[in-house]
């Protein structure tokens, strides 16, 4: 028989992997809480209306279907087939559809609860989802999204706690060296304006965001190349040297949009949000104002938020966001605007890695494991073992009565710190010998003080 | 446009709902991770040959296939659905299937690993499974399965720790006056050896089970009706008077049983786990033998539990298991024995909500809401939040500058217990305003008052 294996694009994961995992979604979790949203939890799959449709054509075809059970098969539109119009004919086989993100399900819920909902409502939502995409490295067919989202207001208060919340969870991590990025998709729409173009909106910032790789007359020539005039680049020159302090490019930007209404809406927007994270401070990250972000284009309407991995460490972003003047529409639901952010788990994950910052307490290992040398012994260690389980502390006994090389080995590739060996002479005096696989000491103990050792 | 609605038998889970169940999931966990047992994940879908067949032919149908993407449905067998061959059909469309139970995709993580894997391997998983069952009440096509097995030993050892392992959750949450019923498979064996038909021991066993309904005659009826003869049932006579402590009860398993080499077994490997469990004691649970516990038959091979909901609860059983001799037989790898035991998420939510014995303490809303009353006033409010979050309090902004009407409702409807109003006065002088929702009280706190009184 064939080795068995998992479908490409999925994991399993190992326990210390589970544990590292936890360990991250626990201190994304209680930040979260600590900052009043509240956890709901959608069905893996929706109905296939609820999501087809959503994600652009793109995003349909990477949505994974499932096939319909029992005699529905029947209903299979073989001249949507013949007529080699596969997506007609996927469709007449399946009425349900994985979950591709977050936030198409939350607003559904949104939607079908709104009689019952207090707002503005702040949930958050940490489960997988699912991309029939082709995998790649850190690209993956089942993965977590954690998302905080909040809808029902407008308030740029939100804006402010949104990246308070990112500073937090990162300090809490010990990762230090992020950078909180911001825009705003009106600062977006007022340089379109500017430049008279906003169908040439992606190509302008695609280019400029090379700027450091290719130099300010190479970012020319690729506009002029997409077809944005020297006359529409001359007007924006400033974005080409825009540095220093957030305000002092804040300042800029006032001037360069000062002839564009929604230009001067979004300056203001960013200089209220940057002037009070200014005033409050962050613990850990670095938070700046950058131009060239512009994620999701089509989907936010205010402020856009791109979370950048410290410099030492090559990965992309590590977490998105910004606010979207009308999640709910899609669903009939009007003028319900909200604004989150999202973290990505995976990248998080790679990143504590590889700067070593996962803590030593993030372990799988029982404390002790008690040796077994026989069922007389085995019960004066399950006494002890049950009254330790009882105080909260994980140990455990060796099944069988193996040989004590094996016993030892067992312990040693399980990386459990201490062996605590019982025999007749333990029981006679009511001790236990342990020995400690780490520094190789050996002690004599009664409970109370194996208790004190192992707590 | 229609309100939108989830699948069938699928669920939406509230704020409340969701925390409800994590304060089971996470005293479910602990208790694994205090016997040792370490955490797995696999992914939500397997290749379709590792899940088919592993079942039977109606968990085959029961297992929701995920439809090929792309030109992959060109391949659909055309030939197999005009013969009405649903199966194959499907079949042809298809190559992975979402996950229909913990224990196959268990077993198909430790063939898989098996050279890295330390054994005995105590593994524990909490993850979701899909059944595209008939939903009725208490059975969904979408919930969470929380398993905790250990391959690798045929230590009985790992029995006594099991029994021990629900009485300790059970313990934790509160509950009282669970029964943790045992059985044995080899008793069944020797029991149907009695009898003289090994293959009328499920009629046997469901008539018996309704002794206490139907009463001695009317189960002998059934047995009589279903071809079971009156002299094997003489034989196993004492089965019907079956009560007592449980040394009683095995006395008479072993009288009965003492001509079968099986059965005798079974009542040796009972005494074990019996006596061992009657000298360690248990904290809050009911342990008793049911030889009519009969779940998994073909798939046991040793021990058999169940637990039993209290009596004051009208709900079937709240977790089950048993020993398997041949987990991981069907990938290919033998002899590796395999126990474990289930907790059943759904009901015991339902019990708990029954029995009220949710702590108050699960809850989602925020310690403290502070009013807006302007954007002032509001940063004088955030720099508070900001040091409380930071000492781990959950606090929030309410995010507009709305009437104090629409903000003191907003406050009760989330069941927030404080409210602080902090205006130009408490900015003067430095302090903060609090109501308490409940007793009707208010104060006037500095910060480090305020921040006591959250805490």
């Amino acid at each position: 028989m064939a080795k068995p294996g998992i479908p490409k694009g999925t994991r399993d994961f190992s326990p210390i992997e589970v544990s590292k995992r936890q360990y991250i979604i626990q201190i994304i979790k209680t930040n979260f809480e600590k900052f009043g949203y509240q956890p709901i939890e959608t069905p893996s799959f929706e109905n296939s209306e609820t999501l087809m449709g959503k994600y652009g054509e793109e995003g349909d075809r990477l949505i994974f279907k499932i096939l319909n059970s029992g005699d529905k098969v029947k209903k299979a539109d073989l001249a949507a087939l013949e007529a080699n119009n596969l997506a007609k004919f996927s469709n007449s086989l399946s009425e349900k559809a994985l979950r591709y993100d977050l936030t198409v399900p939350f607003a559904r819920y949104v939607v079908q609860r709104q009689g019952e909902l207090e707002f503005p409502f702040k949930r958050y939502q940490i489960q997988p989802v699912w991309r029939a995409d082709n995998p790649q490295k850190g690209r993956f067919r089942e993965f977590y999204q954690c998302d905080a989202d909040v809808v029902g207001s407008t308030s740029l208060w939100q804006e402010v706690e949104l990246v308070q919340l990112y500073d937090s969870v990162f300090a809490e991590l010990g990762l230090e060296g992020v950078t909180i990025k911001i825009n705003n998709r009106k600062i977006l729409s007022g340089i379109a304006e500017v430049i008279g173009a906003s169908d040439k909106l992606i190509d302008f910032t695609v280019a400029l965001d090379k700027l450091d790789k290719i130099g300010e007359d190479g970012v020319k020539k690729e506009m002029l190349e997409k077809g944005i005039s020297a006359e529409a680049i001359e007007k924006v020159q400033p974005l080409f040297h825009f540095t220093g302090t957030i305000s002092e490019k804040i300042s800029q930007l006032s001037e360069l949009l000062s002839s564009s209404e929604e230009g001067r809406k979004g300056v203001e927007e960013l200089q209220f949000i940057c002037d009070t994270i200014a005033k409050l401070g962050l613990k850990k990250s670095n938070f700046d104002l950058d131009v060239t972000l512009a994620r999701g284009l089509n989907y936010y309407t205010g402020a856009i938020f791109e979370v950048a991995a410290p410099k030492t460490v090559a990965m992309g972003s590590i977490g998105g966001g910004g606010r979207y003047d009308d999640l709910t529409g899609i669903f009939g639901l009007k003028n319900m605007s909200g604004v989150g952010i999202s973290f990505g788990l995976d990248r998080i994950y790679l990143v504590l890695d590889e700067l070593g910052l996962f803590p030593e307490t993030v372990t799988v290992s029982s404390k002790a494991i008690f040796f077994n040398y026989g069922n007389e012994e085995a019960f004066y260690a399950m006494q002890a073992i049950t009254r330790l389980r009882n105080e909260g502390i994980k140990v455990e006994l060796y099944p069988d009565k193996a040989k004590l090389d094996k016993q030892f080995k067992h312990a040693e590739k399980r990386q459990i710190p201490f062996v605590v060996m019982a025999g007749s002479n333990e029981i006679a005096t009511e001790s236990f010998s342990v020995k400690d696989l780490i520094t190789g000491e050996k002690h004599t103990l009664d409970f109370n003080g194996l208790k004190t050792l192992l707590q």
